[in-house]
Protein backbone atom coordinates (compact mmCIF):
# COMPACT_ATOMS: atom_id res chain seq x y z
CA UNK A 1 0.00 0.00 0.00
CA UNK A 2 1.63 3.44 -1.14
CA UNK A 3 -1.40 5.93 -0.24
CA UNK A 4 -4.28 5.76 1.76
CA UNK A 5 -4.99 5.11 5.96
CA UNK A 6 -4.39 2.65 7.71
CA UNK A 7 -5.46 2.44 11.76
CA UNK A 8 -3.29 -0.26 13.29
CA UNK A 9 -5.60 -1.08 16.66
CA UNK A 10 -4.39 -3.27 19.41
CA UNK A 11 -4.19 -3.98 23.35
CA UNK A 12 -0.89 -2.72 25.28
CA UNK A 13 2.28 -5.27 24.13
CA UNK A 14 0.25 -6.87 21.12
CA UNK A 15 2.68 -5.87 18.85
CA UNK A 16 1.17 -3.23 17.18
CA UNK A 17 3.64 -1.19 16.84
CA UNK A 18 6.02 -3.62 15.14
CA UNK A 19 3.16 -4.23 12.95
CA UNK A 20 2.50 -0.52 11.94
CA UNK A 21 6.56 -0.36 11.20
CA UNK A 22 6.34 -3.02 8.82
CA UNK A 23 3.24 -1.67 6.62
CA UNK A 24 5.31 1.70 6.72
CA UNK A 25 8.36 -0.06 5.53
CA UNK A 26 6.82 -2.28 3.01
CA UNK A 27 5.50 0.84 0.90
CA UNK A 28 9.10 1.65 0.42
CA UNK A 29 8.00 5.16 0.87
CA UNK A 30 10.35 7.69 2.75
CA UNK A 31 9.73 7.08 5.98
CA UNK A 32 8.09 9.54 8.89
CA UNK A 33 7.85 8.24 12.59
CA UNK A 34 4.93 11.07 14.68
CA UNK A 35 6.08 10.40 18.09
CA UNK A 36 3.39 11.31 20.93
CA UNK A 37 4.82 10.16 23.96
CA UNK A 38 6.48 11.85 26.15
CA UNK A 39 9.14 10.97 28.49
CA UNK A 40 7.53 11.86 31.66
CA UNK A 41 9.19 9.26 33.44
CA UNK A 42 12.16 6.45 33.85
CA UNK A 43 9.24 3.87 32.63
CA UNK A 44 8.42 5.70 29.74
CA UNK A 45 11.79 7.07 29.10
CA UNK A 46 13.00 2.82 28.34
CA UNK A 47 9.85 2.01 26.28
CA UNK A 48 10.50 4.86 23.85
CA UNK A 49 14.44 4.50 23.73
CA UNK A 50 13.25 0.66 23.08
CA UNK A 51 11.06 1.57 20.38
CA UNK A 52 13.42 4.42 18.54
CA UNK A 53 16.16 1.25 19.37
CA UNK A 54 14.23 -1.11 17.01
CA UNK A 55 13.11 1.78 14.01
CA UNK A 56 17.04 2.28 13.28
CA UNK A 57 17.87 4.86 10.99
CA UNK A 58 15.84 4.60 7.99
CA UNK A 59 13.21 6.87 9.79
CA UNK A 60 12.91 10.60 10.48
CA UNK A 61 11.35 11.27 14.19
CA UNK A 62 9.13 13.96 14.82
CA UNK A 63 8.08 14.85 18.32
CA UNK A 64 4.00 15.91 18.16
CA UNK A 65 3.08 14.77 22.01
CA UNK A 66 0.41 17.78 21.70
CA UNK A 67 0.09 19.41 18.08
CA UNK A 68 -0.24 16.34 16.08
CA UNK A 69 -2.61 17.59 13.99
CA UNK A 70 -0.54 20.12 12.58
CA UNK A 71 2.74 17.49 12.36
CA UNK A 72 0.34 15.05 10.57
CA UNK A 73 -0.96 17.60 7.86
CA UNK A 74 2.64 19.09 7.66
CA UNK A 75 4.45 16.03 7.23
CA UNK A 76 1.87 14.17 4.69
CA UNK A 77 3.37 14.10 1.34
CA UNK A 78 3.52 12.07 -1.97
CA UNK A 79 5.60 9.45 -1.45
CA UNK A 80 6.44 9.23 2.01
CA UNK A 81 4.67 7.53 4.72
CA UNK A 82 3.88 8.72 8.05
CA UNK A 83 3.30 6.54 10.90
CA UNK A 84 1.68 8.32 14.59
CA UNK A 85 2.55 5.98 17.48
CA UNK A 86 0.11 6.40 19.01
CA UNK A 87 -3.08 8.34 19.33
CA UNK A 88 -3.75 6.87 22.91
CA UNK A 89 -0.55 8.44 24.40
CA UNK A 90 -1.87 11.94 22.45
CA UNK A 91 -5.02 11.08 23.60
CA UNK A 92 -3.92 10.83 27.58
CA UNK A 93 -1.47 14.24 27.25
CA UNK A 94 -4.84 16.21 26.18
CA UNK A 95 -6.81 15.06 28.97
CA UNK A 96 -3.98 16.00 31.56
CA UNK A 97 -3.36 19.12 30.00
CA UNK A 98 -7.44 19.43 30.04
CA UNK A 99 -7.65 20.26 26.07
CA UNK A 100 -10.77 19.84 24.70
CA UNK A 101 -10.98 16.75 23.75
CA UNK A 102 -13.97 16.16 21.29
CA UNK A 103 -12.95 19.34 19.02
CA UNK A 104 -9.34 18.25 19.02
CA UNK A 105 -10.44 14.58 18.30
CA UNK A 106 -12.62 15.67 15.16
CA UNK A 107 -9.55 17.97 13.67
CA UNK A 108 -7.56 14.88 14.20
CA UNK A 109 -9.98 12.10 12.47
CA UNK A 110 -11.19 15.08 10.08
CA UNK A 111 -7.74 14.31 8.41
CA UNK A 112 -8.00 10.97 7.73
CA UNK A 113 -8.47 10.23 4.03
CA UNK A 114 -7.53 13.89 2.82
CA UNK A 115 -3.97 13.49 3.00
CA UNK A 116 -1.67 12.75 0.00
CA UNK A 117 0.53 9.50 0.77
CA UNK A 118 0.66 6.71 3.33
CA UNK A 119 -0.94 7.28 6.63
CA UNK A 120 -0.69 4.46 9.25
CA UNK A 121 -2.18 5.58 12.67
CA UNK A 122 -1.50 2.99 16.22
CA UNK A 123 -4.04 2.99 18.66
CA UNK A 124 -5.08 1.37 21.72
CA UNK A 125 -8.49 -0.56 22.27
CA UNK A 126 -9.03 0.22 25.81
CA UNK A 127 -12.61 -0.63 26.47
CA UNK A 128 -12.21 -4.34 27.14
CA UNK A 129 -11.87 -4.26 30.89
CA UNK A 130 -14.06 -3.85 33.91
CA UNK A 131 -15.57 -0.39 34.28
CA UNK A 132 -12.62 1.80 35.99
CA UNK A 133 -13.54 2.98 39.23
CA UNK A 134 -11.44 6.04 38.53
CA UNK A 135 -14.23 8.71 36.93
CA UNK A 136 -10.66 10.51 34.72
CA UNK A 137 -10.20 6.93 33.13
CA UNK A 138 -13.94 6.72 32.37
CA UNK A 139 -13.99 9.85 30.45
CA UNK A 140 -10.26 8.57 28.42
CA UNK A 141 -11.70 5.33 27.88
CA UNK A 142 -15.05 7.01 26.22
CA UNK A 143 -12.98 9.59 24.28
CA UNK A 144 -10.42 6.56 23.36
CA UNK A 145 -13.50 4.59 21.94
CA UNK A 146 -14.93 7.48 20.03
CA UNK A 147 -11.37 8.36 18.56
CA UNK A 148 -11.02 4.95 17.29
CA UNK A 149 -14.79 4.67 15.96
CA UNK A 150 -14.14 8.06 13.97
CA UNK A 151 -11.07 7.27 12.66
CA UNK A 152 -11.90 3.61 11.73
CA UNK A 153 -14.56 4.70 9.41
CA UNK A 154 -12.55 6.93 7.42
CA UNK A 155 -9.68 4.62 7.12
CA UNK A 156 -8.83 2.45 4.11
CA UNK A 157 -7.73 -0.10 5.90
CA UNK A 158 -8.42 -1.30 10.00
CA UNK A 159 -5.98 -3.95 11.52
CA UNK A 160 -6.33 -5.52 15.22
CA UNK A 161 -3.27 -6.99 16.12
CA UNK A 162 -3.50 -9.31 19.18
CA UNK A 163 0.00 -11.70 20.04
CA UNK A 164 1.52 -10.26 17.06
CA UNK A 165 -0.83 -11.33 14.50
CA UNK A 166 -3.03 -9.17 12.06
CA UNK A 167 -6.91 -9.39 11.94
CA UNK A 168 -8.40 -7.83 9.19
CA UNK A 169 -11.49 -6.05 10.80
CA UNK A 170 -11.75 -3.55 7.27
CA UNK A 171 -10.14 -3.06 3.82
CA UNK A 172 -8.17 -5.33 1.79
CA UNK A 173 -5.85 -7.58 3.54
CA UNK A 174 -1.91 -7.09 2.86
CA UNK B 1 -32.35 -11.70 8.96
CA UNK B 2 -36.16 -11.59 10.12
CA UNK B 3 -36.14 -13.83 12.34
CA UNK B 4 -33.33 -15.84 15.28
CA UNK B 5 -31.17 -14.38 17.91
CA UNK B 6 -27.66 -12.23 17.34
CA UNK B 7 -25.21 -11.28 20.06
CA UNK B 8 -23.55 -8.34 19.27
CA UNK B 9 -20.60 -8.74 21.50
CA UNK B 10 -18.06 -5.45 21.94
CA UNK B 11 -15.56 -3.03 24.55
CA UNK B 12 -17.26 0.24 26.07
CA UNK B 13 -17.42 3.15 23.11
CA UNK B 14 -17.45 0.30 20.90
CA UNK B 15 -20.05 1.36 18.68
CA UNK B 16 -21.57 -1.93 19.32
CA UNK B 17 -25.10 -0.31 20.15
CA UNK B 18 -25.11 1.79 16.83
CA UNK B 19 -24.33 -1.77 15.12
CA UNK B 20 -26.91 -3.66 16.73
CA UNK B 21 -29.81 -0.95 15.84
CA UNK B 22 -28.60 -0.89 12.59
CA UNK B 23 -29.29 -4.89 12.37
CA UNK B 24 -32.53 -4.37 13.86
CA UNK B 25 -33.51 -1.44 11.56
CA UNK B 26 -31.93 -3.83 8.25
CA UNK B 27 -34.84 -5.59 9.17
CA UNK B 28 -37.76 -3.77 8.34
CA UNK B 29 -39.24 -5.46 10.91
CA UNK B 30 -41.02 -3.23 13.96
CA UNK B 31 -38.49 -2.13 16.57
CA UNK B 32 -38.55 -2.46 20.06
CA UNK B 33 -36.29 -0.94 22.63
CA UNK B 34 -35.53 -3.08 26.12
CA UNK B 35 -33.43 -0.72 27.86
CA UNK B 36 -31.78 -2.02 30.93
CA UNK B 37 -30.09 1.12 31.80
CA UNK B 38 -30.93 2.41 35.02
CA UNK B 39 -30.40 6.68 35.34
CA UNK B 40 -28.45 5.58 38.52
CA UNK B 41 -26.07 9.10 38.47
CA UNK B 42 -25.65 11.96 35.44
CA UNK B 43 -22.89 10.00 33.97
CA UNK B 44 -25.36 7.49 33.11
CA UNK B 45 -28.37 9.87 32.68
CA UNK B 46 -26.16 11.60 29.68
CA UNK B 47 -25.12 8.63 28.26
CA UNK B 48 -29.00 7.06 27.96
CA UNK B 49 -30.40 10.40 26.49
CA UNK B 50 -27.79 9.90 24.19
CA UNK B 51 -28.99 6.87 23.09
CA UNK B 52 -32.20 7.86 22.95
CA UNK B 53 -31.86 10.81 20.55
CA UNK B 54 -29.66 8.82 18.26
CA UNK B 55 -32.41 5.82 17.81
CA UNK B 56 -35.20 8.42 17.22
CA UNK B 57 -39.09 7.70 16.96
CA UNK B 58 -38.95 4.68 15.33
CA UNK B 59 -38.59 2.70 18.52
CA UNK B 60 -40.78 2.11 21.52
CA UNK B 61 -39.06 1.76 24.26
CA UNK B 62 -39.09 -0.93 27.41
CA UNK B 63 -37.67 -0.27 30.60
CA UNK B 64 -36.25 -3.62 31.84
CA UNK B 65 -33.67 -2.45 34.34
CA UNK B 66 -34.48 -6.21 36.74
CA UNK B 67 -37.24 -8.31 35.29
CA UNK B 68 -35.57 -8.50 31.70
CA UNK B 69 -36.67 -12.28 30.84
CA UNK B 70 -40.04 -11.43 31.14
CA UNK B 71 -39.75 -8.65 29.05
CA UNK B 72 -38.20 -9.85 26.41
CA UNK B 73 -40.38 -13.34 26.34
CA UNK B 74 -43.67 -10.84 26.44
CA UNK B 75 -42.15 -8.52 23.60
CA UNK B 76 -41.20 -11.03 20.99
CA UNK B 77 -43.36 -11.77 18.24
CA UNK B 78 -43.30 -12.39 14.25
CA UNK B 79 -42.43 -10.10 12.48
CA UNK B 80 -40.71 -8.15 15.13
CA UNK B 81 -37.24 -7.09 16.13
CA UNK B 82 -36.70 -6.84 19.68
CA UNK B 83 -32.96 -5.13 20.83
CA UNK B 84 -31.98 -5.44 24.14
CA UNK B 85 -29.53 -3.11 25.41
CA UNK B 86 -28.08 -4.15 27.58
CA UNK B 87 -27.17 -7.82 29.20
CA UNK B 88 -24.06 -6.28 31.03
CA UNK B 89 -26.21 -3.60 32.74
CA UNK B 90 -28.85 -5.88 33.84
CA UNK B 91 -26.22 -8.60 35.20
CA UNK B 92 -24.57 -5.45 36.95
CA UNK B 93 -28.51 -4.68 38.31
CA UNK B 94 -28.56 -8.21 39.60
CA UNK B 95 -25.73 -8.38 41.32
CA UNK B 96 -26.03 -4.83 42.93
CA UNK B 97 -29.77 -6.08 44.17
CA UNK B 98 -28.40 -9.51 45.59
CA UNK B 99 -29.99 -11.50 43.05
CA UNK B 100 -29.29 -15.41 42.25
CA UNK B 101 -27.55 -14.60 39.01
CA UNK B 102 -26.94 -18.31 37.98
CA UNK B 103 -31.02 -19.23 37.95
CA UNK B 104 -31.18 -15.51 36.37
CA UNK B 105 -28.61 -15.64 33.65
CA UNK B 106 -29.98 -19.59 32.66
CA UNK B 107 -33.54 -18.37 32.34
CA UNK B 108 -32.30 -15.50 30.19
CA UNK B 109 -30.07 -17.47 27.81
CA UNK B 110 -32.80 -20.20 27.99
CA UNK B 111 -34.83 -17.60 25.47
CA UNK B 112 -31.95 -17.24 22.92
CA UNK B 113 -33.97 -19.13 20.05
CA UNK B 114 -36.81 -19.93 21.47
CA UNK B 115 -38.86 -16.69 20.63
CA UNK B 116 -40.25 -15.22 17.36
CA UNK B 117 -39.18 -13.01 15.51
CA UNK B 118 -35.61 -11.54 15.86
CA UNK B 119 -33.77 -11.21 18.89
CA UNK B 120 -30.57 -8.97 18.63
CA UNK B 121 -28.70 -8.47 22.61
CA UNK B 122 -26.31 -6.22 23.09
CA UNK B 123 -23.79 -6.90 25.77
CA UNK B 124 -20.18 -6.28 27.13
CA UNK B 125 -16.70 -8.17 26.75
CA UNK B 126 -15.09 -7.73 30.26
CA UNK B 127 -12.47 -10.21 30.39
CA UNK B 128 -9.97 -8.96 28.67
CA UNK B 129 -7.88 -6.40 31.14
CA UNK B 130 -5.81 -7.24 33.85
CA UNK B 131 -7.20 -9.11 37.26
CA UNK B 132 -9.21 -6.39 38.92
CA UNK B 133 -8.22 -6.03 42.59
CA UNK B 134 -12.08 -5.67 43.71
CA UNK B 135 -13.59 -8.70 44.51
CA UNK B 136 -16.80 -8.24 43.07
CA UNK B 137 -15.05 -6.89 40.34
CA UNK B 138 -14.21 -10.39 39.35
CA UNK B 139 -17.41 -12.23 40.29
CA UNK B 140 -19.51 -9.77 37.88
CA UNK B 141 -16.59 -10.45 35.38
CA UNK B 142 -16.68 -14.28 35.57
CA UNK B 143 -20.92 -14.16 35.58
CA UNK B 144 -20.61 -11.87 32.54
CA UNK B 145 -18.23 -14.54 30.75
CA UNK B 146 -20.16 -17.59 31.49
CA UNK B 147 -23.70 -15.20 30.43
CA UNK B 148 -21.89 -14.50 27.46
CA UNK B 149 -20.94 -17.98 26.57
CA UNK B 150 -24.24 -19.33 27.34
CA UNK B 151 -25.95 -16.91 24.79
CA UNK B 152 -23.47 -17.23 22.33
CA UNK B 153 -23.81 -21.24 22.30
CA UNK B 154 -27.90 -20.54 21.87
CA UNK B 155 -27.41 -17.62 19.29
CA UNK B 156 -27.56 -17.98 15.38
CA UNK B 157 -25.27 -14.79 15.08
CA UNK B 158 -22.66 -13.48 16.89
CA UNK B 159 -20.63 -10.35 15.77
CA UNK B 160 -17.82 -8.83 17.96
CA UNK B 161 -17.61 -5.01 17.52
CA UNK B 162 -14.28 -2.96 17.58
CA UNK B 163 -14.07 0.40 16.69
CA UNK B 164 -17.71 0.03 15.00
CA UNK B 165 -16.59 -2.70 13.18
CA UNK B 166 -18.27 -6.03 13.34
CA UNK B 167 -16.26 -9.44 12.93
CA UNK B 168 -18.01 -12.42 12.78
CA UNK B 169 -17.42 -15.00 15.01
CA UNK B 170 -20.80 -17.31 14.64
CA UNK B 171 -23.15 -17.63 11.64
CA UNK B 172 -23.81 -15.86 8.47
CA UNK B 173 -22.21 -12.86 7.75
CA UNK B 174 -24.50 -9.84 6.98
CA UNK C 1 -4.41 -32.28 14.69
CA UNK C 2 -2.08 -34.59 15.74
CA UNK C 3 1.44 -32.97 16.39
CA UNK C 4 2.20 -29.06 16.37
CA UNK C 5 1.72 -26.91 18.19
CA UNK C 6 -1.44 -24.06 19.49
CA UNK C 7 -1.98 -20.90 21.75
CA UNK C 8 -5.41 -20.38 22.57
CA UNK C 9 -5.68 -17.10 23.24
CA UNK C 10 -8.66 -15.20 25.32
CA UNK C 11 -10.11 -13.27 28.14
CA UNK C 12 -11.02 -14.90 31.76
CA UNK C 13 -14.23 -16.46 31.23
CA UNK C 14 -13.98 -16.76 27.35
CA UNK C 15 -14.44 -20.34 26.97
CA UNK C 16 -10.84 -20.90 26.63
CA UNK C 17 -9.85 -23.69 28.53
CA UNK C 18 -12.59 -25.97 27.41
CA UNK C 19 -11.91 -24.84 23.70
CA UNK C 20 -8.06 -25.99 24.40
CA UNK C 21 -9.52 -29.07 26.05
CA UNK C 22 -11.53 -29.88 22.78
CA UNK C 23 -8.82 -29.29 20.54
CA UNK C 24 -6.62 -32.02 22.34
CA UNK C 25 -9.55 -34.34 22.59
CA UNK C 26 -10.09 -34.09 18.88
CA UNK C 27 -6.18 -35.10 18.23
CA UNK C 28 -7.48 -38.83 19.50
CA UNK C 29 -4.16 -38.84 20.82
CA UNK C 30 -3.31 -39.58 24.86
CA UNK C 31 -4.10 -36.51 26.81
CA UNK C 32 -1.55 -34.50 29.76
CA UNK C 33 -2.67 -31.76 31.37
CA UNK C 34 0.19 -29.49 33.14
CA UNK C 35 -1.95 -27.43 35.63
CA UNK C 36 0.42 -24.19 36.61
CA UNK C 37 -2.48 -22.90 39.20
CA UNK C 38 -1.73 -23.16 42.78
CA UNK C 39 -4.87 -23.04 45.45
CA UNK C 40 -3.72 -20.11 47.29
CA UNK C 41 -7.11 -19.35 48.37
CA UNK C 42 -10.82 -20.99 48.05
CA UNK C 43 -11.55 -18.77 44.74
CA UNK C 44 -8.73 -20.23 43.05
CA UNK C 45 -9.38 -23.95 45.02
CA UNK C 46 -13.09 -23.38 43.93
CA UNK C 47 -11.66 -23.04 40.13
CA UNK C 48 -9.23 -25.97 40.25
CA UNK C 49 -11.97 -28.33 41.16
CA UNK C 50 -14.38 -26.85 38.16
CA UNK C 51 -11.75 -27.64 35.68
CA UNK C 52 -10.86 -30.66 36.96
CA UNK C 53 -14.29 -31.78 37.12
CA UNK C 54 -14.89 -30.59 33.50
CA UNK C 55 -11.95 -32.80 32.37
CA UNK C 56 -13.10 -36.05 33.48
CA UNK C 57 -10.77 -39.20 34.55
CA UNK C 58 -9.50 -39.50 30.45
CA UNK C 59 -6.76 -37.16 31.64
CA UNK C 60 -3.33 -37.88 33.36
CA UNK C 61 -2.44 -34.36 35.13
CA UNK C 62 0.56 -32.70 36.08
CA UNK C 63 1.69 -30.30 38.62
CA UNK C 64 3.83 -27.51 37.18
CA UNK C 65 3.37 -23.72 38.95
CA UNK C 66 6.96 -23.17 38.84
CA UNK C 67 9.15 -25.52 36.52
CA UNK C 68 6.64 -25.04 33.65
CA UNK C 69 9.84 -25.41 31.05
CA UNK C 70 10.87 -28.81 32.41
CA UNK C 71 7.38 -30.02 32.79
CA UNK C 72 6.67 -29.64 29.13
CA UNK C 73 10.32 -31.09 28.23
CA UNK C 74 9.57 -34.25 30.10
CA UNK C 75 6.28 -34.74 29.01
CA UNK C 76 6.36 -34.06 25.74
CA UNK C 77 5.89 -37.00 23.45
CA UNK C 78 4.72 -38.45 20.10
CA UNK C 79 1.17 -39.47 20.19
CA UNK C 80 0.79 -37.55 22.97
CA UNK C 81 -0.96 -34.13 23.56
CA UNK C 82 0.11 -31.96 26.35
CA UNK C 83 -2.09 -28.85 27.40
CA UNK C 84 -0.81 -26.22 29.54
CA UNK C 85 -3.50 -24.61 31.14
CA UNK C 86 -2.46 -21.31 31.54
CA UNK C 87 0.97 -18.80 31.01
CA UNK C 88 -1.03 -16.49 32.58
CA UNK C 89 -1.19 -17.74 36.05
CA UNK C 90 2.55 -19.22 35.57
CA UNK C 91 3.47 -15.83 34.79
CA UNK C 92 1.97 -14.36 37.87
CA UNK C 93 3.79 -17.50 39.95
CA UNK C 94 6.92 -16.20 38.62
CA UNK C 95 6.02 -12.61 39.42
CA UNK C 96 5.25 -12.92 42.79
CA UNK C 97 8.46 -14.85 43.87
CA UNK C 98 11.01 -12.82 42.22
CA UNK C 99 12.13 -15.32 39.06
CA UNK C 100 13.74 -13.34 36.47
CA UNK C 101 11.16 -13.58 33.89
CA UNK C 102 12.65 -12.48 30.91
CA UNK C 103 15.17 -15.65 30.73
CA UNK C 104 12.22 -17.83 31.94
CA UNK C 105 10.02 -16.79 29.59
CA UNK C 106 12.69 -17.24 26.61
CA UNK C 107 12.96 -20.90 27.53
CA UNK C 108 9.68 -21.88 27.69
CA UNK C 109 8.56 -19.83 24.34
CA UNK C 110 11.82 -21.09 22.52
CA UNK C 111 10.14 -24.76 23.49
CA UNK C 112 7.51 -24.49 21.09
CA UNK C 113 7.99 -25.75 17.90
CA UNK C 114 10.77 -28.28 18.49
CA UNK C 115 8.92 -30.90 21.05
CA UNK C 116 7.54 -34.35 19.80
CA UNK C 117 3.43 -34.58 19.61
CA UNK C 118 0.33 -32.01 20.12
CA UNK C 119 1.16 -28.69 22.13
CA UNK C 120 -1.56 -26.55 23.68
CA UNK C 121 -0.78 -23.90 25.69
CA UNK C 122 -4.05 -21.26 27.31
CA UNK C 123 -2.86 -17.87 27.57
CA UNK C 124 -4.81 -14.64 28.67
CA UNK C 125 -4.79 -11.89 26.56
CA UNK C 126 -4.84 -8.54 29.31
CA UNK C 127 -3.24 -5.83 27.53
CA UNK C 128 -6.94 -4.44 26.16
CA UNK C 129 -8.39 -2.48 29.36
CA UNK C 130 -7.44 0.91 31.22
CA UNK C 131 -3.58 0.73 31.83
CA UNK C 132 -3.36 -0.80 35.42
CA UNK C 133 -2.46 2.27 38.65
CA UNK C 134 -0.66 -0.56 39.71
CA UNK C 135 3.00 -0.65 38.69
CA UNK C 136 2.84 -4.62 39.54
CA UNK C 137 -0.14 -4.71 37.69
CA UNK C 138 1.82 -3.32 34.82
CA UNK C 139 5.22 -5.06 34.61
CA UNK C 140 2.98 -8.57 34.41
CA UNK C 141 0.66 -6.99 31.71
CA UNK C 142 3.94 -6.26 29.57
CA UNK C 143 5.51 -9.21 30.17
CA UNK C 144 2.24 -11.20 29.65
CA UNK C 145 2.04 -9.58 26.06
CA UNK C 146 5.47 -10.03 25.07
CA UNK C 147 5.36 -13.86 26.05
CA UNK C 148 2.05 -14.51 23.93
CA UNK C 149 3.85 -12.47 20.67
CA UNK C 150 6.87 -14.61 21.12
CA UNK C 151 4.56 -17.78 21.24
CA UNK C 152 2.40 -16.71 18.97
CA UNK C 153 5.84 -16.40 16.68
CA UNK C 154 6.39 -19.91 17.20
CA UNK C 155 2.97 -21.68 16.97
CA UNK C 156 1.98 -23.54 14.20
CA UNK C 157 -1.77 -22.03 15.07
CA UNK C 158 -2.96 -19.08 17.12
CA UNK C 159 -6.77 -19.07 18.77
CA UNK C 160 -8.39 -16.12 20.01
CA UNK C 161 -11.53 -17.73 22.03
CA UNK C 162 -14.58 -14.85 23.14
CA UNK C 163 -17.60 -16.16 24.40
CA UNK C 164 -16.73 -19.57 23.69
CA UNK C 165 -15.91 -19.24 19.98
CA UNK C 166 -12.34 -19.52 18.33
CA UNK C 167 -11.40 -16.95 15.80
CA UNK C 168 -8.36 -17.96 13.75
CA UNK C 169 -5.39 -15.45 13.48
CA UNK C 170 -2.68 -18.03 12.61
CA UNK C 171 -2.75 -21.51 10.75
CA UNK C 172 -4.82 -23.42 9.39
CA UNK C 173 -8.91 -23.87 10.98
CA UNK C 174 -10.11 -26.79 12.64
Amino acid sequence: MKAGSVLVLGGARSGKSAHAEALAAASGLERVYVATAEPRDAEMGERIAHHRARRGALWRTVEAPDALEQAVAAEAAPGRAVLVDCLTLWLSNLLLAGADLESRCRALSGLVGRLPGLLVLVSNEVGLGIVPENALARRFRDAQGRLNQDVAARADRVVFVAAGLPLSLKGPCE
